[in-house]
C-alpha cells in the first residue's frame, strides 16, 4: 500500500500503527504540510480536503480519514485483528476512539491554529489555550472512562490493542509537543507506556519519521 | 432502546435517523442543554463526557460517540442497512460521515463556542465566525468531494441512503440555523433536499422534537 502521511499527523501515525501490526507492507509519502504542499493542485486531486492521511490500496481511488481507513483494513486485510468480535466491545472501543479523533483531535489541527491567530489576531501563546483546553477536556474524558468503566483493561477495551489505543497514543505525544501536564491522567498515562513498549507503535512514532525534528 | 438526547443535538438526529430508517423502537429522554443537565452527577455517571446522544439497548452500559451508536446498530439489528457491502464503499461513505462528525461538527459545538467568548472574551457576533468558518470548511469538502467523486450517486454513497446521509443532512439543518449561505453547495443541497423528503428522517428532524423552538 502507499499512504500520503506527514511525520507529525496524528491521524497518519494512527493508520501507521495499524499498518504494522497487521503486519502490511506500505510506503508512506511524507508531505511538508509547513510548506503547503498538501494545498496543491497535484494533492487536492487525490484528496480535496487538503488532508493526511490519503492511502492506495493498489488501484482504485484513495482512502482517506483515518478512523474509516483503520475499519476498511480491519474488514479487508489479515493480521492482528484491532476491534474486539463482541458489538458491545467494538461500540466502546470505537466511542473511545471518538473522544479523541472527533472530540480532540479536530481542535487543534494547524488550520484551526491559523484562523485562530489570522481572524481574531491572537498571539502563539495566547492561541494554544484554545489547543492546551482540547487536549486536557479529551484527556479528562478518557481518564474518567477508562478508569471506572469496566471494559479497561491493560489496553483501552480489553487486554488487546484496538482502535482506541491507536487514537489514545495519538493524543498522548503530543502532551509532550505541546508541554502538557498529564500528571492528572495516570490511567491514560498507564495504557500509552504499554503501547509505547510495543515494537509496531514505537517503528510508527512521529519522532522517528522522515522530517521530524531531533529528539 | 433508550436514548438519552436533545432536540438541537446533531449527534442524536444522526441516530434518530438510523432508528427510524431500520424500525426500531425508542424512547427519548431530552435533556435541557441549556439548564446544563448533561453536566449533572445523574448524567455523568451515565457518559463522563456529559454529551448526548447516550444509548441503552437493554441492560448493560449506555452507548456513547454517534458513529459508534451507528456502527453497533448496524452489526446488531436488521431493517434498512446503513453501509454499502462492498468495502471500498464503506470506506467511502464512512470517509465523508467523518468530514462532518469529526472535522466539522466538533468545531461548533456549544463547549467550544462558550470558550471562545469566555476565554478569549469574544462577543458572540464574533464568536460566530468560527462556528461559520468551520461550517463552510466542512460543506465545501464535502461539496467538492460529492460533485466529483464517482461514488455519488442519489445520496452520498450510490443510491442507498449510508451513515454519510445521517451526518451530510446533521449538518444541512444547521446552516438554516445559523445562516450559512448554502448557494456555494448544490450537491450537497440535492442530496440533503432528497432526504428530507423521507418520512424517517423528516420525522427525525430537530424543530419536530420537543423543546424545539416553534417553526
Amino acid at each position: 500500500m502507499k499512504m500520503y502521511g506527514n511525520w507529525r499527523s496524528a491521524a497518519a501515525f494512527r493508520v501507521r500503527i495499524a499498518m504494522n501490526l497487521k503486519g502490511i507492507a506500505y510506503e508512506e509519502i511524507f508531505l511538508d504540510l509547513d510548506a503547503g504542499e498538501q494545498f496543491k493542485p497535484d494533492f487536492l486531486a487525490i484528496n480535496p480536503q487538503g488532508a493526511v492521511p490519503a492511502l492506495f490500496d493498489g488501484d482504485g481511488p484513495p482512502l482517506t480519514q483515518s478512523l474509516a481507513i483503520l475499519d476498511y483494513l480491519e474488514e479487508t486485510q489479515g493480521g492482528m485483528k484491532l476491534l474486539p468480535a463482541d458489538p458491545r466491545e467494538r461500540a466502546r472501543a470505537r466511542s473511545l476512539a471518538q473522544v479523541v479523533a472527533c472530540d480532540t483531535h479536530p481542535l487543534y489541527v494547524p488550520r484551526v491554529r491559523t484562523f485562530l491567530m489570522e481572524h481574531y489576531g491572537l498571539p502563539r501563546e495566547k492561541m494554544l489555550d484554545f489547543l492546551r483546553n482540547a487536549f486536557t477536556t479529551g484527556l479528562n474524558v478518557l481518564e474518567k472512562r477508562l478508569s471506572t468503566e469496566a471494559g479497561t483493561g491493560r489496553y483501552c477495551q480489553g487486554d488487546a490493542v484496538s482502535h482506541a489505543d491507536l487514537c489514545l497514543i495519538s493524543l498522548w505525544v503530543g502532551t509532550g509537543i505541546f508541554g502538557i501536564d498529564t500528571a492528572p491522567y495516570p490511567t491514560v498515562k498507564r495504557i500509552a507506556e504499554a503501547l509505547l513498549a510495543l515494537d509496531a507503535v514505537a517503528r510508527a512514532h512521529p519522532l522517528r519519521q522522515p522530517g521530524a525534528p531531533a529528539q
